[in-house]
C-alpha cells in the first residue's frame, strides 16, 4: 500500500528563487506532498510564506531545528518522510546532519555543503544512518542526458576520446551585486556561497555532466580561475583543461561573464565511432553525429530510445519538457526510491537519483579547481 | 484570505493520456488540489485509478453524475470548486451542463463539445449561470504566444498581412487504430471523435493559435480534407486557404501523416514592418524578422519582455519551460481568476484563458471546414 | 580532345543582377570562357561593361542580333558555342530563337519566355535544330536537393503523399518599383514580367523543385492570388492548394511581401516511411525524418551520399557551397553535355539541367495560376 | 586601364583537393586568368593537369623553377604577374623565394612555410622586395567574419573579456594515412607538413580567426597536445588556455578525432555589452547577443551590415555563399590591391587580406604551442 510522501521545505520564502522551483517539482507527479516547512530564519516571512503555501499554521515552523524535532513528534501517520533543504550553500550542513539524525531522509540543493570536510562528514552520517540523500543535480535529470549517458555505457560510440563541456552565463556581467541583485548578493559572497563563486555555482553541475554521461572521471586537471568584474569578491569566469580516468581529455569552461548567455550549458563527447551533443537550452534534443553516416537527431518521447529515457519523461514527442520537469525527475526517482523501500521493494533499475557521492565529489571538484589555479604547475592531480 | 481550490476530475483513468497533463499542470503551482475523482465510466477502473492517486475512498467516485451530485452536497469548505473534464470528446457536453446546473465551474479539453449545437447550448448555460468555463486551447498558454499576440496588439509589425500556421504530425501514418492505439482508436472513430479527425483534434488549435496572436478572425475558408491512410474513418490530412477580418491572407494546414514529424505546430505572421516564427517544439524562442534591420531572438524568462509574457513564466531565461507548463498557465490563469471571484476581487489584466467562445468558435471552425471541403465553390463564408 | 567553350552573354551589364551571377557561376569550374557579349541595349553602357570584363572590343557587341550575326561568320575555333541570356523576361524569346536558328546552344533565365505560346514555339525550335537549351532554375541544382530527389526516386519514403513549398521574400513590402529600386521596376512591370509578377518571378521556382524532387506532376490546382501593396500592378503574394498526378496533395506559397524574409524557399515532402525538409538559405543540409526512427542530418560533401549529390559539389563536409555553387551546376552539367556532344560521348548519367520541357511547364504554370486566381471554382484542371 | 591579371599555379594537380578550390575561387570574380602553372613534380601530371586545364602548352611547365625563369623571361604584357603555391606544406618556402627573387607577386597556402626561421626569411624577402604576398587564410574571407571584426573594432561589445574558438574535425578519427588516403598521408607526415599535426593544419586558422576577430594578440597560451590514434606521428588533438595582450582569456581547442564532425570551425567573443558567434558551417549568419536585449541574427548581404562586409560578398541577403566564395574574397581582394598598384592608385579602404605578418604569427603559434605542451609549467610566454 502506497502513501503520498510528505515533505518538510528548508528554506525558500518569499523571493527565493530555487525554493519556488522545488516546489513545482515535486507537486508534479503527484507522489509528493508539500506538509510543513520552515521557509525562513525571519518568523514573519516564514509565517506568510508558508500560509501564501496553503499549510496549516501548526506545520509553519520558523526555523528548521524546529521543524524536526516538533516534527519528529508527530505520529508516524502525520510526520514529514524527508526535508527538503534549499538555503543558500552555508545553510546546508547544520539542517542536513540534524535531519539525518532525527531520522529524516534529505533532498539538498548543490554544491552539497560548505566545504570538502562537512562533505565527508554528511557521507559519513549518511551511511550511518542507512538514510537516503539527494543531491539535486537538475541537469543529470533531462531524458535526453539518460539516453546519451546509455549510449555511452552500450558502447555505441566506442572507447570515448573527447569530452567537452561549457557553461556559460552572462547575468553578472556587471557588479551586479551590488546593485540590489538578491540572488547575485549571496552568490557572489564567500561567507554565503563558499570559496569558489561561477565554479561553485555552475562549474560543479558542468563537471558533474561530464562525468555522469561520460562514466569516467576526472584525475587531472590545470584550470584558470578569473574575476572579471572588477570588484567581485570570488571567480565569475574559468576554464580547464581535463585529464580523465579511462583516457579521454577534455576541455570545462563555466563563465557567468559571457553578456548575452543565459544558461547555456552544453556538452560534446566523441567517441572512436561518433559523437553526442547536447545542449540544456534545447533539451529534449540529442544529436548524434557518426563517423560513417549522417548525423541523427534523438528526440525525447520517442519510441526508438532506451527505457531509461522513457521512465524521465511525462510526455509523447514533440511535447517539450523543460528544466522543471528535469528537477521533478530528480524528486521522482527519489520518491519511487524511497516508496519501495518504505514498502520493502526493490526500486526499478531505471531509476537513478544523485547522492551525496555526488556532493561529495562535486565539493571536491571546487578545492581542486582552486588548487590548481593557484598553482604554476601545469597538471593537478586530483585528491578527494 | 484565499483557499487552494479543489478540482474534481472527470476522465483520465489509467493509461489515459491527457489526464496525466492535465493532473501535472494543476498540480504544478501549488493553487489547486485534485479533491476528487471520477476517472473512468468502468468503476473497477474508477477505484483503481483513484487510489493510484492518494484520492480518499469517499471522494473516489464512479462517474460523474455521482461525483457532481455528492460533492454538491457537501459543506462549501470541503467540496470541490471545479471539474476538469478529461474524457474523449463524445463525452464534454453532458457532465459539462451538469457541473454547470450545480454551480460548479468547469475546465474542459477540447474540442469543446461534439457539434455547434451543443456548444452554443453550453454558452448560453454559461451565461446564464455566470460561471466560469475554461477552454484548454494548450498552445495559447506558452510565454512566446503571449509576447508574439502582445506585439501585435501593440501594431510593432504593422498592419498584419500574411498569417501562415501549420500542424503537421506523423503518428496517424498508418493504420494504428487498427493495431490497438487506444489514442488513436477514439480519435479517429466517429462516434467519439466528431465529425473530423485531424482538423478537429488539431486544426482547431492551429486555428486557435492563428487568431488567439494575430487578434483577427476567420471568415472565408477554402479547405480541402483527405483521408490519406486507406480504411480510415476521418479526415487525417487537410489544408485551407484563409481570408481574415482585418484584411490578412494566410494558409492554415494540419496533418497527422505527416511521417516523421512530432507535434510540429508553427506559426508565421507577417506586417508591414516585420514579422514574427514560433514553433511549439522550441516553444522558448520567438524570432522576429525585421524589413529594416537584423531579426532578433526573443526568449523567454528575459526582462526585455512584456509583462503578459513575464507573468506566463517560472523560471529566468536559458531554463527552458514546455508543454507542460503552458498548460499549467491555463490552469493557474483559471484558478488566479476563481480566486479573485472568490475573494471578490478584479483578475489582474495579465491574466487570460480561453473561453467557452473560443470552444464556440473552434466547433464552428469543424462545420465550416468540412462544409468547405464538400463544396465546389472556392471560398466558403464563414458561419457561426 | 577537350576545348574550353566559349559563350556569349546577352544582357547583365554594369548594375544587374543576375548577370554577375551567371558570370560567376560560368566561371567557376574553368569549362567555360566568355568570349563575347552584348550586355546591354544602350551601346554605351554595352562597351563599358564588355571592357570591365576584360573582353576585346572586336567581342563587345552592341546588340544579340549583332552578336549571333557577327558570331555566326567567325571561324568554328574562335566563335562562340553557345548565348547566355540574362534579360528580363521581355527580352527572352527572340534572341534565344535567333540564336537556335544560327546554330547557337542556348542557357536561359527563367521564367522561361513571355507567354506560353512562346514556350511552345521555343520548344519547336529546339525539336527541330537539336540544339541544347538549358534553363537556370538554379535551385535543382543544388547537391542536397538532388539526394532528395534521389531518395524519392528509389523509394526511400515510400509513395509520396504530401509535398509543402514555401517561398517568402520580403523585399516587396513597400512600392519599392516607385522609389528607384531597379529590380522592383521590371519585376513588377506587366510590359517587362509578363502576366504575373510573385508567381512568375519565385511561384515559379517552387513548382519547379517540387515537381522536381517529387517526381510527380501538379494536375489540379486552387490558387489565391494576392496585390498587398497598394498601387502595385501585378501580384505580389499567393498561395494555392495543389494536386499531383500520382496522387499527393500539397500547398504552395510564394510571396514577396513576407516583410523580414530572405530568399527563404523551403520544402517539405512526406511519403508512408518518413519525409525531407530542404531549406534554400541551409542548402547543404538535408533533413530526413522517419516513421519509425530518429530524423538524420544528411551533409554535402560526405562520402554517404548519392553518386548524384557527390557530382554535383566541389568540396568535402563542412566547406559550405551555396547558391552560386548551385548556379555553377546547371552551367557545369550544360558545359560536359556539350562537351561529350562535341565530342561524340554520351554524358554521364548523374547529369542533368533544366530544359525547355521545364520552360514550357513554367509557362504553364503562370498561365494554370492566373486561371484559377480568377475563376470560382475550387479546383482548376492544370492545362498545357 | 586595368588588365586582367594573370597567374602561374604551383601545385595543385589532379586528386589533389586545395588547387581546385584555388582555380574556383581566382576564377570567380573575372578579374584574374589563370595563365600557366607547374602543376606536379611529376612531369606527366604535370602536363596532363595542364591540359585539362585548357592551358596552352607553352605555358604549362613541369616545374616551378621552370616556371618561374621563363615566365620572367615573357614580355610584361604576357608574363603572369604573380603565382599561387598549393603545393604541400614542405614546397612552399623556396617556390615564394625564388617568385619574390625574379619579381612576381605571391599567393601562398597556409601554415605559410616549414619553419618560424623560414617564415621570418620570408619576410624579409617581401620587404626588401615590396611585392606583395597574400596567405590564404580563408576563413577570414567571410563577410560575417569581416563584420564580426569591424563590430570588435567599432566597441559595439565594449572591451573584451572572452573568447573562445574550437576547430573539431572527425575526418582522422582512423589511421587513415595508412589507408590509402593521400590528404591524411602528407598532413600526418612530419616530413611534409612540419612539426604538429592538428595544430599547424587547422590550430593555425582557429588562432588566426580568434586574434583577426578580436584584435587582440596571444601572450601567453597552456596547451595540451594529444595523439589520440595509436600510430600516428603528429598531434591529432589539442587544446589550450589562452591569454591575449588587451586583457581577454580564452581557449582553443583544435582536433581532428571529433568523430561526426566535418569541419566545425566555431568562434564565441564575448565582451562587457554582449557577444558575437560565428559557425563556418552557416557562415552567412552572425549572432550578436546582448546583454540587456534580445540576441540579432546578422545575416550577409543585408543593408544594415557594414561596408566591409557588403564589399566582400556577391548575392542579396538569401542567397547563401560559402568557403569557395570566403576564399574568393582573398583572391579578389589581393587582386584589387595588386590591380591598384599596377595603376599607382590606393587599394580602397575596404580591402584586406593576411600576408606574410600573420604567416609569421602562424608558425609562431606552432612552435610556441608545441613547446608549451612540452613544458611543466602552466603558463607559457608567447615568443616569436
Amino acid at each position: 500500500m502506497k502513501t503520498k510522501l510528505r515533505v518538510g521545505m528548508i528554506g525558500g520564502g518569499k523571493n527565493a528563487f530555487i525554493g519556488a522551483v522545488h516546489r513545482a517539482a515535486l507537486n508534479m507527479d503527484g507522489l509528493i506532498e508539500l506538509s510543513c516547512c520552515a521557509l525562513s530564519h525571519d518568523p514573519q516571512v516564514a509565517k506568510e510564506s508558508g500560509q501564501a503555501l496553503f499549510l496549516p499554521d501548526d506545520r509553519i515552523y520558523t526555523s528548521y531545528e524546529e521543524m524536526i524535532k516538533k516534527e519528529s513528534e508527530l505520529p508516524a501517520e502525520k510526520r514529514m518522510h524527508f526535508v527538503s533543504i534549499v538555503t543558500p550553500n552555508h545553510v546546508h550542513f547544520e539542517p542536513a546532519m540534524m535531519a539525518l539524525e532525527h531520522g529524516f531522509h534529505v533532498v539538498l540543493e548543490k554544491p552539497m555543503v560548505f566545504t570538502l570536510d562537512q562533505a565527508k562528514q554528511l557521507k559519513q552520517k549518511v551511511e550511518e544512518t542507512g538514510l537516503l540523500l539527494c543531491l539535486t543535480h537538475t541537469y543529470s535529470g533531462y531524458p535526453m542526458v539518460k539516453q546519451a549517458r546509455q549510449m555511452v555505457k552500450d558502447g555505441a560510440l566506442g572507447a570515448i576520446r573527447k569530452i567537452w563541456v561549457e557553461y556559460p552565463q552572462g547575468w553578472l556581467s556587471r557588479l551586479s551585486e551590488k546593485e540590489g541583485n538578491i540572488q547575485a548578493a549571496w552568490r557572489t559572497d564567500p561567507a554565503r556561497s563558499g570559496k569558489s563563486g561561477a565554479m561553485g555555482d555552475i562549474g560543479t553541475h558542468a563537471a558533474h555532466l561530464a562525468e555522469y554521461i561520460s562514466g569516467q572521471k576526472i584525475v587531472k586537471l590545470c584550470a584558470d580561475l578569473n574575476i572579471i568584474v572588477e570588484g567581485r569578491l570570488l571567480d565569475d569566469d574559468g576554464a580547464m583543461l581535463l585529464k580523465f580516468d579511462k583516457g579521454a581529455t577534455g576541455v570545462l569552461t563555466a563563465t557567468q561573464v559571457a553578456a548575452g548567455e543565459e544558461n547555456n550549458l552544453r556538452i560534446r563527447i566523441y567517441g572512436e565511432k561518433g559523437g553526442l551533443e547536447w545542449s540544456q537550452q534545447e533539451p529534449n534534443t540529442l544529436i548524434v553525429k557518426w563517423l560513417d553516416g549522417p548525423a541523427q537527431i534523438y528526440r525525447a518521447g520517442n519510441a526508438y530510445l532506451h527505457d531509461v529515457a522513457k521512465h524521465n519523461t511525462r510526455t509523447p514527442g514533440g511535447h517539450p519538457e523543460g528544466y522543471l520537469e528535469a528537477f521533478a525527475n530528480i524528486y521522482r526517482n527519489f520518491a519511487l526510491t524511497l516508496q519501495a523501500r518504505l514498502n520493502g521493494e526493490e526500486p526499478s533499475s531505471l531509476i537513478d537519483f544523485p547522492t551525496v557521492e555526488d556532493g561529495v565529489r562535486g565539493m571536491a571538484f571546487i578545492d581542486n579547481v582552486i588548487a590548481s589555479a593557484q598553482s604554476d604547475k601545469k597538471w593537478w592531480d586530483y585528491v578527494i
